[in-house]
Order: structure tokens, then sequence, then C-alpha cells
């Protein structure tokens, strides 16, 4: 008898802001494995804003998520099976599964990982796409220089976060901007930013004024909106701002830049980015970053959905804001 | 008896649109010359669209114009009296004298420059300020590769047309945006650009986008506001945009941008540069644009007013995009 494989799919593109309808469970056989595949149990599932964009049709990065087939999205498991002579039963590894039980690959994609010092489910976050997406923006955009201001949406977030912790630690001053009085406490007492702005207290663009007496010379942008807005009203001549995220805008609600003229009497750069096509930098960056965990500098946090048939709804409250820090979906 | 200089002064700021009451030409003796220093009969006065900028005390790249001191500018002219032993009369020279008919100075600031191939007056276009900025914004921002695509705005002026110009040089397509069939036609049939949208035709977007079928690579931004978003919206993956003006945002009216997403989805660049803060490709660039109108290789339009009594109605009327090529005033 043939095991069971419990997967996701997205069945239709969201009208305006997605839902649980855009997704269906399904229960499709495992079948047997061929000569030099590998079947991997997958313990977490990540969820990730660019899923969104995914999602839709519309112009963008990436081809949309193909209607009817698994949604897309990393994971990390253990080899259960393997007729390929790389993989052994016991391996952890790192792939791009999606949001499903059990994955089965020929192995290409697949990343042998080492969880005796870095948890499975941290290659997911700040030792694994988010955390190489906030390490590329930084120092390869923002750059920053000691004494500098770093201004950082989505603090709390898997990516803002990390962005964050790097700025201190090559010597900038670090603000982030967050949703409520929780996420921006632990922004600033646990990830160690100097100051965290709340965007949901009323007061963005006075809040990020105070906590940016000298202005800002990098933007690490995980969001848009209001806050881009704030951001780029604080920035100092030749600041960057490194483009990440427009979560705010996925749903199709028109979002204007109110400023673009600051552009260039500020003399910006801004660059858009998305760390897939950077795989360059991936070995060192996932180097330095698991070092940093493994010792303890840098910190993160998870939200941790239980089960594959809680993604959509997970996912859905990420895309509000409801998580805080990494979101992720445990499948064992 | 001393000799009496006209200067045209800033007297108040524009509350809305720079206004003539804005300025006031006034009569002022000249003092015998001391002992260094250098003075000018002005023959051209440069009218350029950064001025208005100026003219605002708002937050700029730049000080704003003090308040009844001669308006800022570029100029060329002759030297007629000399203590200094640098400079002798009859020695032509372009310098930053402003709005005046002489010009008294140290030497500082001033160049001397050669009229036998290259005429003063291209000294304050595309062998001057708008030619360098052409020329820094293309190569240093954009830097196209034969067969791609260029838009360039506000391409019949004193930088987009030299803009067009060193693109196809370099083996991309140029196309313009200008306003009225007038301009249009003569930035296709005299400057050789491969097209012109004429954005005052009323469907800009839709012209645009049969005029760059294959997307656009690099945008040389000299306006903002419909044209950009326009463009924006017609920008291939990995486009450059060199920010560069803002003059229909110069009026304080509210000029969003539309869909800043854009620069996330399609990963692109905007760099806004002011070429007064990149002194060290000036030798290099006038080099190579002085030879190529010398050898008329590099076309260019001038409309030149007469009289420093008309500057401030021929600086009004270019604001609004009246001239037709590069704005000059010929004092003499």
């Amino acid at each position: 008898m043939s095991q069971i494989n419990r997967q996701i799919l997205l069945v239709s593109r969201p009208q305006g802001a997605a839902s649980a309808d855009n997704f269906k469970l399904v229960e499709t056989p495992l079948a047997p494995l061929a000569d030099g595949e590998v079947r991997v149990r997958n313990h977490y599932l990540s969820l990730d804003p660019y899923m969104r964009g995914r999602m839709s049709d519309a112009k963008s990065y990436a081809t949309p998520q193909p209607l009817n087939e698994v949604m897309i999205g990393g994971t990390t498991g253990e080899v259960i099976e393997s007729k390929n002579a790389a993989f052994k039963p016991g391996d952890k590894v790192v792939g791009m599964f999606g949001w499903q039980e059990f994955g089965t690959s020929d192995g290409k994609g697949l990343g042998k990982i080492d969880d005796t010092h870095v948890p499975l489910s941290a290659y997911l976050g700040p030792v694994g796409m988010p955390g190489v997406t906030a390490w590329y923006g930084l120092n390869r955009i923002i750059a920053p220089k000691a004494g500098e201001t770093v201004v950082v949406s989505a603090a709390s977030g898997a990516v803002g976060s990390v962005v964050g912790q790097l700025a201190k630690q090559a010597g900038a001053r670090a603000v982030g901007i967050a949703g409520g009085p929780d996420k921006c406490r632990y922004v600033v007492e646990t990830l160690g930013f100097d100051a965290c702005v709340d965007y949901k207290a009323g007061n963005l663009y006075q809040d990020l004024k105070a906590a940016t007496p000298d202005g800002v010379d990098g933007c690490f942008e995980n969001v848009g909106g209001e806050g881009l807005d704030a951001t780029l009203a604080r920035m100092n001549a030749h600041g960057r701002i490194a483009l990440c995220g427009f979560i705010a805008g996925y749903d199709g609600a028109p979002m204007p830049l109110k400023h673009p003229a600051l552009l260039l009497t500020q003399r910006l750069l801004v660059q858009g980015f998305i760390v897939s096509e950077h795989m360059d930098v991936w070995p060192d960056a996932l180097k330095e970053l698991g070092t940093l965990v493994a010792q303890k500098k840098l910190q993160y946090r998870e939200t941790v959905a239980q089960g594959l048939e809680n993604a959509p709804e997970a996912f859905l409250g990420m895309l509000k804001g409801h998580n805080f820090g990494k979101q992720l979906v445990k499948l064992i």
C-alpha cells in the first residue's frame, strides 16, 4: 500500500486580497522511487511574502505559480529513502519542495545541512533565503559605514531582524519600523536595534524623525507605502535604498510614492533586487550567518503553525502581519 | 566715470509658480579692478531648469540662491581687463558670473576656452554643464549596451538631445519624449533618434509602448510625472534610471510615482545625480563632447533671447517648455 502525500495546491488567483479559497488540500499516493531519486519527509515549510506575488499572473520577476500545482516554497527535512548515491536516509536537507509533506527529487536543488549547532528551522530563516536576502541588501546595496543610520521596515520579521543586527555589527545605528508595541520592544530589547517605530501608533513620520536625529543613510525596504514615504523624507544626501519587498501593494491597492523628487534632490540610489539572482553570494553569506547563529550572535524568532492543513491560514495571517518573526509550518 | 553693470537679482521666492516679480533689474557701477582680478564682458548667459530649484529654500542639493543677490548662472564671455597674470584681454572664458553683463573674479572657477571650432554658446550647452550631465547619466548610470533601448525625456533640450545622440553612438535604440510635433520631428530627423513620442498628443503610454517594442533598458529622466510613470511601466528587468530633473515638480504640485513596486519587480536601479558632484569626469567628457561638436557629429539647437532684461521672461518660458533646445541669453 503506497503512502499518502498531503499537498496544498493553488486553485485560483486572488481578486484583491488572497483568501483561503485560493488553496485546496489534496491527498496523493506517493509513487515508488525511480533510480537516481531521493525522497524527503519535510519537517518545516517556509512561508514568505514573495509567495503572494507568485499567486498573481501580473508581470513580475518570476513566472506565476501554475494553477492546480503544489504551492512553491522552501522546506527542510530528512531523507527517508534514496536511490541516489549522493544522499542516504537520515541526511538533513534544504530544498524547494513546496507546500507538501513529502518531496521527491533527483537531487538537483537539494542541499545537505548540518543541524548540530543550527536547528533545521533556521535554514529557512536567518541561515536561509531570508538571511541571505538581508545580507545582500545590506552589504551589497546599502553598505553602511560606521556611524550611519539604517532604517529597516518589517524589522521583527525574518529579513528585517537580520538586517538590523548586521547593521549594528557594521557599526551603524539601526532603526526598525514594526507594527505594535510588542514587536517594537522585541526589536530593541532582544535584537538590539537602537530604536523601533510603531507604525500602528499613528504618528509614523514624527516618530521616525525622532528616532533618526542624524537622518537616514540606508533604507532596507520590505513593505513600501507610508513607511517608505516617511523614510524617504528623512534620507540624507547619497543615501541608499535596498528595495526588497512591497507587501502592502500585493493586493493591487494603488500605493504611489508621494515624493519621488527627493530621489533627485538627495541624489539617492534605489536598487530593487531578488536574492535568487545573486547566487554567487550565497556560500559566503550562509557561512557567515550560520556561524553567527551557532554562536548566538544573531537572534531570531519564529511563529510556527502546526500541520500542513494550517498553512493557508498562517500564510494569510503573515500577509497581515499576524506573525512575529519568521513564519513556518511544522509538518511533523 | 565708472562703467555701469546691469544685473538681475532674485528679490523674492516663488509661492507656487515662479514669476517675473521674483526678479529685479538693477544698475551697479563697476569698481576698479584690484590686483589679481580679471574682468569679463559676458556674451552669453545660460538658463537652466536647476535654477528654479535654487529659487526656493526647500531642502535640496544646493544652498538656495540668496535673496537680493545676482541670480546664479553659467556664462561665457571675453576678458576685457586683467590684473591677473593668468588672463589677458581677448581671452575667451567660461564661468559662473550669473545674470549680469560684467563679471569680476580672482580667476578661480574661470576657464579659458577656444572658440576656433566650437562657438562660445556651445560651452554652455553640449560642451558645458548640460553636455557633461548627459554624458555622466548615460555612461556612468545607464551604460547602455548595443541593442538596448534608452528613453530620454525633454529630448529636444540641452541635456536630452545629447543623451540620445550618445546613446545612438553606443549602438542603442534612442527614443525621445518631447512636447509637440515640431520638437518630435527635430528629435528624429535632425538628432537621429529612432523615435520620439509627443506627450502633448494625449496618448503617452500607448505611444511610448509602440515606440519601445522591446521594452526599455535605460531611462534618462529630465521631467518626472506622467512620462516617468509611462517609462517605468515599459522597463525591462535590470533597467537603469538616471534621475536628472523633476521640472514638473518644481512648483510644488504633488507628483507621485504611481507604481513604485515596479522598481522591485523589475529589479531596477535608480540613481539621482547632480553633475557638479562628479567633477572628475568633466575633463574627459568635455574633450569627447568638444571633439564631437567640432566634427559636427553632435547636433544641438539654441533658443536665444536678446538682452539681459529679457532673461526672466526667457527663463519662465523655458520652465513651461517654450524654448526649443538650449535656452540662452545673448548679452552683447
